[in-house]
């Protein structure tokens, strides 16, 4: 059971010779949801080799071009690929109409479905079996909103042996993993904590960029085992970070060690740092389990039992 | 006095792993012309090391995205990277709404002068003391135009050593090199081709993408130096380049054997191919002089002395 995310690209609004803009491939057990998709996405994927077909759903930040210039090559090449299943694209309203006005003579052989996300506003934006996604508010010049990715409470798992022990039946195993004792041969109940051992633990991953220091975002991200927040400059820049309503790498940081998250990852580094060193340091002071992202590096949950 | 286009992308609309979309750079002298912007330009221009800075004009041939979808990413890096002078475009109508529509929340801190492209004429764009850029059709799916980049007509060449023989002034040099005869001393008349021998021929490049196998070209770009015509396919294609509207090598070469061009650069291939030589090699059969661009390369037309 996979719960990961690639990194496709990891510049703030000026790319870089060695980063590409922001672009986050969120990886569900096999299931892709892209996050963000700036210029040169399209390019990203083919170079890691990940698949297209598989992506479905995509989440926009917000509607700042670094953060969705790529979704146009990325439309086309989906319809020259033959693509015939549904687009989901979730983000703030503005960008329906941005796409409408590039696909007029470059016509495509699918849907897109647009879902608002309303800035301000905690939502659920997408859920199935085993996965939840919602949006919370950032702080940024325009509307932006960050997301989250959690597993939903899984299963009890069952111990071993005891299928062939008590001869269970399908339905007696899907009872016992939602709790329920067993009635072994019309006289003797098992307790349900003989059969089963605790679920595993569901596993968490939350994106924020861009925002300014955001002390609200803590309630909404508390616990969760990897966080990506943006980083654009060092503290020598802490000014312009609230001016250009950006954060500091110690910032993000503050956050990470505020809400108590399991490992946190920075990026969307200003151009003017050649060397991110420095930033991850910063931060590093602060929340010592901080990693600056590199393009086409995964990163993954593990599967965590409950003590 | 530099003459070359540098290839930044050349796939056909489904960029490939090693191939982006199609963007040409025409440097004439240091100065330096865009032709198309597909997506990741500005990403080709940072990995080559060419200046951003110096590029003021920019010739679109057609509205494919493929064509285009960079120039979002680009227009908002020249505004991050502090450009105040105007920036020329010239395309078909329909593209200066398209970037309107993008940058309603992405504000820019310089103008931009569009420039319209009328189909199914032949048309001057640009013209400076050496240079003369014009347009002419192609045949599309859509409006799409070709460009002729050429010198012009230089002045002739003064001979070594009359400077001082003569005791010339700038006036006389000025007056000499436009093809005046010299009274020297205020009694013997000097013959211009005795002063003089004959200015470098005008050199020329043609940009033809995309367009289908289109007879009247040949009369639009007779005898240019250099040649960019896009061969999406190789021949066993050539019922799906009609039905496209592309060209097969071959049909590039063609057009290059009765234009009597210098050499022919071929591009816009179909991702399908995975090795090229298949299409070079047929485009060979037909003119020798074919290459198959290569990103990143400069292709460079050598000043020629007149006979």
């Amino acid at each position: 059971m996979t719960f990961s995310v690639t990194i496709l690209g990891s510049s703030s609004a000026l790319p870089t010779s060695n980063r590409f803009p922001t672009a986050h491939l969120f990886n569900s057990n096999e299931r892709f949801f892209l996050i963000d998709c700036g210029e040169g996405t399209q390019i990203q994927l083919r170079r890691f080799r990940l698949k297209f077909s598989k992506i479905n759903h995509i989440f926009i930040s917000h509607l700042h071009g670094d953060h969705y210039f790529g979704l146009f090559g990325l439309i086309s090449s989906f319809s020259l690929l033959g693509r015939k299943s549904d687009l989901h694209i979730y983000a703030h309203t503005g960008l329906e109409k941005m796409i409408e006005c590039q696909f007029k003579e470059n016509t495509i052989n699918y849907n897109i479905v647009f879902h608002k996300i309303s800035p301000q506003k905690v939502a659920v934006l997408y859920e199935d079996k085993t996965l939840k996604i919602s949006t919370f508010p950032l702080k940024h010049r325009i509307p932006a909103n960050g997301f989250l990715f959690k597993e939903r409470e899984r299963e009890l798992n069952l111990r071993k042996d005891v299928i062939s022990k008590f001869n269970l039946s399908i339905k007696d195993i899907q009872a016992i993993k939602k709790g329920s004792d067993y009635l072994w041969e019309d006289e003797k109940l098992i307790k349900n904590n003989h059969l089963t051992y605790p679920p595993d633990q569901s596993r968490s991953y939350a994106f924020c960029s861009d925002t300014a220091y955001y002390q609200e975002v803590v309630g909404f991200i508390k616990n969760v085992d990897l966080l990506y927040h943006e980083a654009t400059f060092a503290e020598d820049m802490k000014e312009m970070a609230k001016k250009t309503t950006h954060s500091t790498a110690k910032q993000a940081a503050e956050i990470a060690s505020k809400a108590n998250v399991g490992k946190l990852l920075i990026g969307h580094f200003s151009s003017r740092y050649k060397d991110e060193k420095l930033i991850e340091n910063e931060a590093k002071e602060v929340f010592e389990n901080t990693e600056t992202v590199i393009e086409g590096k995964t990163y993954s949950v593990d599967i965590k039992r409950k003590a």
